[in-house]
């Protein structure tokens, strides 16, 4: 930590914080220059941060210069971790595909979204039950019937299921069906949610929050570590600019620096990042090619029917040259497709 | 709504357009110009938004003409609202202080600030007991403990409790000490527990999402009003812009945009916006001056020691200015500063 | 200046830096902590700068701890600045008006409208006779008819004329007929334009840019400062975020924030910011209650006729409320409306 | 283009707009609703504009229908352009690499920095002989100097140069040594030097502004084509928003949507978005991968001593992983990477 003296600081006012940090412990290095005078800090961060150095007189600004995040950090953890979800690896070595409809809405509509999906190269199937909208007059999705539907497809086709939960007294109950629990983007900073999650047992794909910084991405996932459970892939999915000709405005410059301040798993979603169907395809190369440890996409059979997102989902015609993209792309990156190859029994 | 065809959208297209809204019961006026055609639709929107217009052949796009609020819209309410919290006014008669500390810490720090609030024309005590932190390892505030000391502050000063709530769990705990149960800005979107405090027959103070636009926080709002509660402040608090010398962007257009779309008093958050305590009392004045129907102000009596946001808290010295602004500039606008003779009795 | 040095930073790494800091004449301080080490910098910043110390071997960060501007910084100069427009003040003691037609467009309708802008308090005119337009099909301005219109105006009203001017070419030819130069939000970092108005002996209005940090516009009136024209002022016009219900998001906060670092001037422009005419009397009155030098306004006698931002500008039975505020509000902060009486004879 | 009434239009209004249309020689169709009509107009659009509707009695809003672009617009050229630079082609079939030195600052410097460029599969060579610098005590380039310097290195390698110019006095001398010419982030709305290039008979790069949307990008494209000049080629170089860990935001889906918007080809700088030497391969990899026609890029023979954004130049170590993306990615996109294969004889 580093303290910046204003101008207007007295000897005394200095002799004041170097007095305060050795009472937290702490050893302070005094630089004097021509106008402005700073203070290195040595210690426990922890406790400097209780000490309130910001409000003291004479203080200008405190830098922070270590990451506020512990568990999560690659500082301790300098090798990048793997996560399994029913068996199946989100990680450094592959790629992986997750694909499915944005939301479950018949039997028949999610199974065939899933062999869509399974076609295309998917080893795991999103659907979403419980789907948080901004109008309260839109379709908030099946509840518990829409898990017993993907529990069922998943008998059928063998995928494991990713599935939203949006209220922390739901998780209990999402967790018995799913294989991993995602926390979308305007829950990426509810406390309480991310607390259950972190005590559910399942694996977490946690959104980044639309206005969020990577910081705070990163801090939330240590909310969920705190509880034990370090079995978090980090999804980029869009985040709110200026611009009006894309939903979102996806930033690609995340993956690599998540991956370099953190050991997790770091994916893209290239649908609700555009909001825009003929934008899938080509965010999808990106995604991969700047070194996504995976992509999760939304495919409908009908999306012209579609009670959510419609516009964004890949038809049939698109799922050929998705499939490419997955068989191609990676080995370019020394990775390649996760496939059946990859999974792991999983013990009954 | 405005169906807008794009250049390659055959007379079929057109055509099914045209027979889908009337299946829909709507009519459809179409307009056929020399490259494009556009489609105007009367009728019931909530139909016409199942039809999945956008995704149809030929659809470049789909403008809606009218806002997607009902309950909190101005449209069918033209007559502005007054929310009362245990007696006291927010609404377009009067200017409303709300103060108090950021975070319950003890006893005698809660009452010391309260005095203060009420000293500078206070008729509402703020004070959080559950904090939502960015950080696992911050002051997540005494929960229970802290509602205790509010209510027996509220008794030794008579002035009515605005306290957060940040988990739906929580809600009839909170509610069975609050007067006003407030939403902070990272849970403007958590859908669960608004509705919960659409339930809970306490009035609400909505904070503005950091990132979120004026049509979706009156979306958050209309979520609250579906449960039949209309007891709603909005309470604008700055947004996340690409600025570094301020915390947020204080956004003081949002109050007399909010206050035209809709009929809830608006009040602003000065000390979060900017979080520094040079910025304090000029908000302050822009607050009244641009037409908020209050303000809600962290006070602390010993800033230096505060466990919670202390750099933004006004101290002692800068309350008797605070309390010229609020007596000198409502008037201005033809207001006066709510004081006791506006509070009306509650029953018991 | 503060050097942070990466975790894997070697002794020889922190020795380097510490000989290279020498060789530009500075002292090193080294503190060593556990994990990191930091350097504090004192000395000439400008020499530490070209030492481009972010790119040696082991640097993990670089953070400056002074600002980088000098002229127009408050460090060296804490008295605010007054700045003379032909006699009339633009400074801390009083609040002056500015108003007038968007574009010049016709002798009579730029008359009319000084008439309005003086009745209403002005004792400057805005007229804009080269306009930047986002399209090139749109009226781009009378260009030098419009400043002999200008010039007349001034003539037949007395009111000194602001006028913008957007190439470094036309310069001196605006300058000729302007009073005051204005620089449009599209220019702030036109620094072939800076400079040029820097040498042309007439005070500067610098508008902020719309995407600009403080921070920027600060440099960007140093570069203007630096070619020995110190008579600037400062013009908050809102800033670009993602609310799409106003044209931009009007940073009121800006002003106190600029007034601290700067002894320049700062005055906010509240038609322009939100493009609304709904909107210009409340956001005047935030203006001048957050304590900005002065306020700029649009006034068109036949707003529904006007060539350009004809939907913000004030019209006649505004003009009374605009009056009245200008009149009530400055004085609740010490201050009065710019008026005749503070006006000094401009030597012919 | 479409009119949307309020809800308190008379019968009035809505005839009088009505026989405004006709007078501007267009059709209105009006469908009225049961608290909104609607009118569609089919016409000129320039002449609607002209009309002002949108600050008559009774019209809350105004939407545009169409593009206001239309030379760069792919509605009438439905065929991707391509633009030649010295002979050398960036268009739709091949993947083209510029690269060289952000700034030229010796011979020797700059014919290393170009030889490696080459090496790594270059055919143009980027290098700024005027900078635009957000400080005035900033290296400002080397002005003529840097331009004979790029003209020599030119003859040595056989490089056709792209370099920046920032003044519309500096154009022709500029053109005069240039194969193209670059307009900067800071100059995309700097309309008196977009025009000037426009007249220069040099093909521009032209960067997208840091907060400017993909349609104002256009629209500044149509500045340049106005003066008759269809030689252009967008630059997406990373947009400001609220994330600090990059010093912009890579916009890798501007790429797909100007392509859809614009014939004119579409390239991506990776150096400058994110102003971090470890993000411009991953950057890079993902531009080739979005689609982009080319990518622009810094390379450095001692970025430890540059002159200007050192940090973020590519080094000896990274050109052959450079090469190799460059090499590798296209064929996936059915792109080979642009060689002297593609390369026209220039009449001398």
């Amino acid at each position: 930590m580093v303290i910046v003296m204003g101008s207007e600081a007295t000897p005394d006012d200095i002799e004041s914080i170097v007095g305060l940090v050795a009472t937290a412990g702490g050893e302070a290095f005094v630089s004097r220059g021509v106008s402005r005078t700073i203070i290195g800090l040595v210690g426990d961060v922890e406790r400097f941060a209780a000490l309130n150095l910001r409000g003291k007189s004479g203080v200008a600004d405190v830098m922070r210069v270590s990451v506020p995040y512990k568990l999560v950090s690659r500082e301790n953890h300098p090798e990048r971790s793997t996560v399994r979800v029913g068996g199946v690896p989100i990680g450094p070595d592959t790629v992986t595909l997750i694909a499915g409809p944005c939301a479950v809405e018949t039997p028949r509509q999610t199974l065939e979204a899933a062999e869509m999906a399974k076609a295309a190269g998917a080893t795991l199937l999103r659907g979403g039950a419980f789907k948080p909208r901004t109008s309260p007059y839109a379709f908030q999705g099946l509840g518990e019937e829409g898990l017993r539907i993907l529990a069922d497809v998943r008998e059928k086709t063998g995928l494991p299921i990713v599935t939203e939960v949006v209220d922390a007294h739901d998780v209990e109950l999402v967790a018995s069906y799913a294989d991993m629990l995602q926390i979308g983007t305007r829950n990426t900073q509810n406390f309480a949610l991310l607390q259950a999650v972190g005590k559910a047992g399942k694996p977490v794909m946690l959104k980044r929050g639309m206005s969020g910084t990577i910081e705070e991405w990163l801090m939330s996932a240590e909310y969920i570590a705190q509880r034990g459970n370090l079995d978090i892939v980090l999804c980029e999915r869009g985040i709110r600019t200026f611009e009006t000709a894309t939903r979102n405005t996806l930033d690609v410059s995340a993956v690599p620096v998540a991956q370099r301040l953190s050991h997790l798993p770091v994916i893209i979603d290239p649908s609700h990042s555009g909001g825009r169907r003929d934008l899938v395809l080509p965010l999808t190369r990106a995604a991969v090619a700047v070194g996504a440890d995976g992509v999760i996409i939304d495919v409908h059979p009908h999306p012209e029917q579609a009670l959510c997102d419609g516009p964004q989902a890949l038809v049939n015609g698109d799922l050929r040259e998705l499939a490419r993209v997955m068989r191609q792309f990676p080995p370019l990156l020394g990775r390649t497709l996760t496939d059946a190859t990859h999974a792991v029994p999983v013990p009954a």
